[in-house]
């Protein structure tokens, strides 16, 4: 578990090298409902480079803002790696952002279903090149959850701006 | 200054209240950037009672996604009574929440002008019954302010699902 010095340092760097190349992101987000938009809205000057984003919390905004498919949300559900890919790739055709990003996940208590565990969560990165998306586990209470989920999301997007190998599993 | 756990009793006030009358809310944020949304995603079944919202930090995210008019974002601003309401009824338009709310403000340290100083933050909430607007005037560094907003955000909630007088100035 990282610090909040760490996330916050590591927020900065993301920050710092979208300046420097003049390029925005933008967030949809479902379990994390906000809190990487917010993390990255920490830093002063942070309009330079984060147009804003969708918190899909419900299944009826994904569709409605995201523009995901009911058949992905029946057949696959919100958490799974098509409806993250869905989610980014969505965000990405309503806005001029370069890079989007999603995070759609089991934050618990409740919810889980089998081959759905608690602390399930995918998140996916898009840009002018691809859509990749990463499957991460992670352990421990609801919030736990939550945090863990953005210091992955600012993870993948730094590897993404340093052309670096993607944390994460493939999904 | 509200502490953490006062932050906290407040969110979960308003959770529970909207529960017991199987109610909905939707945010439409600026300054705030998600985290009203995400701090009342962090008490657990949350999405009972949240549909989630839109963090239209850029104008560009408000026009978009929310319908906000060119005519206000030139000749009011960003940081308006009309483009408060704006964000919340337009939100509203593309939910079915039962209720709406708007955060925009100035957290600085930049972007201050005649009549705008930084900590000026309106906030609106739409609901069947009417739109209102309140304004507020915090003190502090960038992230004071935007945690003030949060805060207050709740209370105006807080105020109208329990039909008491709305805290904050008329805008």
């Amino acid at each position: 578990m990282s610090s909040n010095k760490e996330l916050g340092d590591l927020t900065l760097r993301v920050f710092t090298l979208l300046r420097q190349r003049g390029q925005t992101v933008a967030f949809a987000e479902s379990c994390t409902a906000g809190l990487v938009s917010a993390t990255l809205a920490e830093i002063a000057g942070a309009s330079e480079v984060l147009d804003g984003g969708v918190v899909s919390y419900s299944n009826e905004m994904k569709r409605e803002f995201l523009g995901v498919s009911a058949e992905i949300l029946e057949r696959d559900g919100a958490v799974s790696p098509r409806c993250a890919v869905a989610m980014a790739e969505g965000l990405s055709h309503r806005t001029h952002s370069d890079f989007t990003l999603s995070v759609t996940g089991l934050a618990g208590p409740g919810g889980a279903e089998p081959g759905k565990p608690v602390g399930l969560v995918y998140i996916a990165l898009h840009d002018a090149r691809s859509s990749v998306v990463r499957r991460f586990l992670f352990k421990g209470e609801r919030n736990i959850i939550r945090r863990a989920s953005v210091v992955s999301a600012f993870e993948l997007l730094h590897c993404r701006l340093l052309d670096e190998p993607l944390c994460g599993e493939e999904a």
